[in-house]
């Protein structure tokens, strides 16, 4: 209920009767629109009460509202705030305005900014051809909410929703090290390891922790917007470096940590995003090298390692010889879709301890039952299981792409076939400018990214990433078939 | 499976034969503790498949690791690395270390640091006196996880955990503007509001967005400790301010806003953390005059609203006239859990477009699932059953502990009983110091705060919230017999 209490003043030494007075507060309350239309107020037993007055006087004030067309009783249930209201524009010089309805007074900070597909605007049950993300009507959210249920029913685990650490459920940190030993080769301890909302906290906490104002930062050309976004936030400059077919240029990176004060590194080994394409185990090697000699620090964003298709993974430059110096982040958003942010991040101790610090000032601690639920599906097998039937599932689909893309638009556009992840870099011919195509995808059922942020901070390149994953046979025959009609008709 | 391709490199111009090499490595691999005791090798068919090999060197190669111990058969299983290692100590120069065994040779940043009481490494079902926090095993999380299931099941709701807006999902930013309105008296729209992880992500997102360094932020003194980090994180000055019995001292404010130019004004209208004293109506009053004179930016933390028992909440500030200056946060996370992190900031739209932007470099986007499944709950009145619910409790609880602490621990302690919230400020007579007085608690199965962290940048204070909502009558007894028995043997 309201605070009516110190919503009605009344002033007893006024000339107005006191039922007079609470009824034009009353009035007052409902033309500025903190009671609104339909609104119960409360019964006069309960108000006399609550204001100390004799309930007559409530009565009264009640009548007085409903004489006035400001409220209607209602039989058994009592007064309500008319849903017709007699004037709803002010008859006194007070406006009904909320204060929220005006800027503040005061100045903010600006935040850097890239327009982003809206697909959450989409009509539910449309077409959209997304960045990568996994088909969320695959995805075991049975599984992880049984899960879930089991353990809020156990009596001794209440206290784990309670007290937890901003460093993540032990026995997650636990599992991962295990899961991340077996399929990546690292060799690390539960005390290199954190977990965080998913890979994007990931990302910010490294960052905040390891740059400074006007710190050198190395990315990739095109890099992944919302890293590039997040360094520039941070105060960061950034030096761009090429990224061709073996991915990014590891000479060039040489090269400015000898001619620039270099701070950090950051680097997508496998599937870059948003162009898919993989570093060569040769660069990967030549890598470790300038990491160790330049003590560069170095963020491994590896977000997209369990899935491959054509060929085996190449272990991570975190599993190498690198002095401690790369912070190597993944999550399970992609198995477990982007709602259950599950993001994990290894580092040594002593800058884990740090990041922790941060973590609780931003985030307090992570979320005890989601960590317990998903160490629980990797301990007993649910994840793996999962990983084998999406990864037959998302080669087939990336078969189908490739096989449609190719024999509907042809020479319209240009790719390469991933070896793994769950999206093709398609460029599309310049004749196709992908702002009009999106425009009209849209106006026939599809909805697309323009490929704007994907060219963040380098030139334009009429491309996107083409999301196979998420979409069925059907579904990506359907896609591809808007895209054939559009560009046809151009 | 792990990339076998990658981690066994086969030297063909090398005299060692085939199967040899590949021995060494396994055993290499084994020794550095990339294949653990116990892991499954894999099938000697798939092996020479990925390594484009004859079946048999892979065979030959098994063989001798187990000749050497390395590796036990296992009938019907295939074979597995040995448990009881011949040599856990390396034999070759290669030394078994993980690169996370070292720090980091990159410079990092510090973050400010604060000791908390380390609850979550009590054993479970210890007792434990908290912050304040909900009693968990009254918590609706049966209700929340079938909702979730519910929506999982739907069809047509897949979409949304894909695909969601940095704000928070529309359905539950109306549920939440309707309940604003009706609980607190705040005039607003859902473009005013944002949903976030908890109440600590509000207040970092706030801070980041309106200070910039060097910035003066007042804070009452004392305060609450992660808000003051936080600000400090960000670079800003603290200007300390007095907390009384009626909260803080407003006319203090008045004067430093006149003296310096302050950017922010950090307030915890109700039971004000950590002493729980509530602002007095006639200081809100002349704190909007202040707002509006000095055009103060206003962070006003209201994470306790919802629970009152002696008295009417007083309004917020939000809903009064400060010219859209007052940014206004709240959780759900005293109601549900810490593991389940709903919170949600007032604020006018242009200031929040702003925060979008920030919150995707820092979490990309909320958690669509649960942020639905709090609004049906919102929605059907589960919310505000609990609500009712758990204040009758609380408040018998409170009145329980206030009993408990006059009766057996006398003029040893000090208090005054809140109005509301789920903590009692309990200051202890300087005879006993908290440091000991924790230590020995612990030892007599009771984990509780050395009161260290309340009195972060101000002098200490020797006392602590005690938090009696999650403790049942017959636990209260309990923790106040034991200090009741450590305080009596002083």
């Amino acid at each position: 209920m309201l605070p009516y209490k110190t919503l009605i003043t009344i002033d007893r030494e006024a000339r107005q009767p006191v039922y007079q007075q609470i009824a034009n507060r009353f009035a007052s309350l409902i033309r500025e629109g903190v009671l609104k239309p339909g609104l119960l107020l409360p019964g006069s037993r309960v108000l006399a009460l609550q204001l100390g007055l004799h309930r007559k006087t409530i009565v009264a004030a009640y009548d007085e509202l409903v004489s006035q067309d400001w409220a209607t009783a209602i039989p058994r249930k009592g007064m309500m705030v008319a849903t017709n209201l007699p004037d709803i524009k002010p008859r006194s010089f007070q406006a009904p305005v909320s204060p929220y309805g005006y800027g503040p007074t005061f100045s903010f900070n600006s935040i850097p900014f890239v327009v982003t597909s809206r697909h959450d605007l989409a009509p539910a049950g449309q077409l959209i051809i997304n960045d990568g993300f996994a088909d969320m009507r695959e995805a075991p959210l049975e599984a992880w909410l049984k899960e879930s249920r089991a353990l809020v029913r156990r009596p001794r685990y209440h206290q784990r929703l309670t007290y937890g650490s901003a460093m993540g459920s032990p026995h997650l940190r636990l599992q991962l090290a295990r899961y991340l030993t077996h399929t990546r080769g690292l060799t690390l301890s539960t005390d290199n390891l954190m977990t965080t909302r998913g890979a994007q906290m990931a990302i910010y906490l490294t960052a905040a922790l390891i740059l400074k104002k006007g710190d050198y930062v190395i990315v990739g050309s095109p890099n992944y917007f919302y890293a590039d976004l997040c360094f520039e936030q941070l105060g960061a400059r950034l030096l761009l470096v090429p990224v061709d077919a073996d991915g990014i240029d590891v000479e060039a990176v040489g090269q400015l940590c000898r001619t620039h004060k270099v701070k950090m590194l950051y680097v997508i080994p496998h599937h870059h995003h948003p162009t898919t394409v993989t570093l060569s185990a040769e660069r990967r090697m030549r890598l470790l090298d300038i990491i160790r000699t330049h003590r560069l620090a170095v963020l491994e964003d590896d977000y997209d390692y369990d899935y491959h298709y054509s060929s085996a993974p190449i272990l991570p430059l975190a599993a190498g010889d690198h002095g401690g110096n790369v912070i190597y982040i993944g999550s399970f958003t992609k198995l477990l879709g982007l709602s259950i942010r599950s993001g994990f991040l290894v580092a040594p101790a002593p800058f884990l301890d740090e990041m922790a610090r941060l973590r609780k000032l931003m985030d307090l601690q992570g979320d005890n039952l989601s960590d317990e639920t998903l160490a629980a599906l990797l301990g007993d097998g649910t994840i793996d299981r999962h990983l084998k039937k999406s990864n037959k599932l998302y080669h087939e689909r990336r078969d189908h792409l490739s096989q449609l893309l190719q024999s509907r638009l042809g020479d319209r556009v240009q790719f390469t076939e991933p070896t793994g992840g769950m999206a093709t870099w398609l460029t599309f011919h310049r004749r196709y400018p992908l702002a009009q195509v999106a425009v009209k995808a849209a106006s026939m059922g599809l909805s697309m990214s323009n490929g704007e942020q994907y060219g963040y901070g380098t030139k334009p390149l009429n491309a996107i990433r083409f999301g196979f994953a998420s979409l069925n046979n059907r579904e990506l025959t359907k896609a591809v078939g808007i895209l054939e009609k559009i560009l046809k008709s151009e």
